[in-house]
């Protein structure tokens, strides 16, 4: 079929939303996912986006997300709390969280908030995003399913364990990073293995233990953590905050989504929000982060560098760029999307960019 | 000279003790540091252990440390608090946060302590150990003066920032990842340097950017940040929290030690620590840890490894055998004990182990 391949972004989150709320979904908890899953493509982080629609609808179909549930409070410790997500989407349950974490730390200074009985919650960054628009720090981290060996093992055992870190700037882009544990995140496999694209050596191994340039056999073994050890140590302390700690799975116990259809998931995550404002006046500290990214940015640079980017610095951009030019999506995900919009009597075409015409699959 | 290489832990934290009581510390003050330096060589992290007698002292002659002085909370936010550590030794300022976060996390269930105008606090293991004695989670970071290019850069900008994250286990050791947002720690390739020995590729470039494996070009240039620009982020978001955020130095202002002598160094350093009770009972958290330890160690292991470490076990192992085996120190590092020996009045001859007379400079 030749279906265009180029959405506009509202019109994409939209669709997903409608899709969702077709799918039982309520409508609030709907827009949330969408949103999320969007945001995602939007800032270029294709694997997190709307490519994950078709399993988030799947688990739902299945009875492995409960969309209806209400995530709750289960201890209350003021500063801490423990939420149980009862097994809501992720980024719905992510968001509950988030709040609960941002408004203890205005008033508090600080508010950790674990999370068990949660699913894959897309990225932190889009919680981190909607923290620094309250002027607060963020740290969010989440265990995942088992993709990747400890040092010394041959076999996936755990997650490529994400954590993500925003704080505000005043004139400059707030700080963002958000990273997986691995030498680059299990989603950019699966993206390469979507386009039928080779990954570069030491990405991953395959099943075997053996190091492998071909997507398809990356995935079905194991990517590897960044820096060997550190990696591995960051990942296992991630593991703990999020799960051991949490009471949701930890290790082999964290269920994978695409392949487990008999447990639910039992994500834990960790969100720990810092009231700038307690340690100096905020408007102090945005001064001194826009002269600490401007001065990175004003050192000299490498041979072929034109620019020393911030992290979060060139997502930002993609934004920008997605926003105006509408988001460009491989084949294979429009031909989903275009199947699920069948299937559950949502048109995707509505979604495309009128403006770009020449671009269809 | 021919002076004993092999020494007794406590005779040595001993003799660090005396001398640094002689320089003018307080004795509480000087106890408290002479213990940072001796765990490091026990934990088998002889970067940051006794070598660093020498710099310390310097300082404390120079005015650059002032050990008497008190560090002072100077905004006091119940779960949140800034500490102003007066200068004092990083070590002194270090416990004082430490105290101050652990007391308040098991009355309000999390404490987020910064800290401003300190020195370098030794190793993040050093303070996480002691939450785990008390049965809390601890993560420590501090920022460092600049030894790292941010990714793209060609000059040092960034520390090797290190971050530790401590929590307790039941019948299996702690869980203590203690690392460098370098490849390698700074301190490994200054010990290299010391034993007149050359480091890997990859590990460090030279001060005009070029690789290098001569660990006195690596010392003039720059160390590398691990993971590329994943190591670059972390770093940043550490130098966030430890210096932007709490009014300490950061970037370009967190002064060298060995290099600065007409500023204080102005090191920052964030503390955070975690009431495992306030998510679940503390001996069904040990079970869990213990369970996810046994399961990783339990893992098939890749061709040629024997055994699945844990992080913070290396240095577990290491600790039992020098304490009952001695303490090997390098030719070089004895000297400069010994030559400080004599300059304070305090003999080094009675840290030896009298077991072990084979070696000898």
């Amino acid at each position: 079929m030749n279906l265009p391949l180029l959405y506009d972004w509202r019109k994409l989150q939209l669709f997903c939303e409608s899709v969702f709320i077709r799918a039982g979904v309520p409508p609030a908890y709907a827009a949330t996912v969408a949103e999320s899953l969007v945001e995602a493509d939007l800032r270029g982080v294709d694997s997190h986006g709307v490519v994950r629609t078709s399993i988030y609808l799947k688990r739902v179909v299945a009875g492995r997300i409960q969309p209806e549930a209400t995530p709750e409070i289960v201890s209350d410790g003021t500063a801490t709390v423990l939420l149980d997500g009862r097994n809501n989407f992720g980024s719905v349950v992510g968001m509950k969280a988030l709040s609960i974490a941002c408004e203890r730390a205005e008033r508090h200074g600080v508010c950790v908030v674990g999370v068990k009985n949660s699913n894959h919650f897309g990225t932190g960054a889009f919680y981190a995003l909607k923290a620094i628009e309250r002027n607060l720090g963020l740290m969010v981290m989440s265990n995942a399913s088992q993709t990747m060996p400890p040092t010394g093992g041959v076999r996936p055992f755990l997650g490529t364990n994400p954590l993500a870190v925003g704080f505000p700037a005043g004139e400059e882009l707030p700080f963002l990073l958000d990273m997986a544990t691995s030498v680059v995140a299990r989603g950019k496999i699966i993206v390469a293995s979507q386009k039928g694209e080779s990954i570069p050596l030491g990405w991953a191994v395959d099943k075997h233990g053996n190091p492998t340039t071909n997507a398809d056999e990356a995935l079905e073994g194991s990517v590897l953590p960044v820096g060997g050890p550190k990696g591995y140590a960051i990942s296992m302390f991630i593991d703990i905050l999020s799960g051991v700690l949490t009471g949701a799975g930890y290790g082999s116990s964290v269920n994978n989504m695409y392949e487990n259809w008999k447990e639910d998931q039992n994500v834990g995550h960790m969100f720990l929000a810092f009231d700038i404002g307690k340690f100096m006046p905020i408007d102090q500290f945005k001064r001194r982060m826009d002269h600490y990214i401007r001065s990175i940015k004003a050192e000299p640079k490498a041979e072929g560098v034109s620019e020393i980017l911030i992290p979060g610095e060139l997502e930002h951009r993609k934004t920008v760029e997605r926003k105006r030019d509408g988001i460009l999506l491989p084949a294979k995900v429009v031909q989903e999307l275009y199947d699920i919009g069948e299937q559950y009597g949502v048109p995707l075409a509505p979604a495309a960019c009128e403006l770009y015409e020449g671009k269809t699959s």
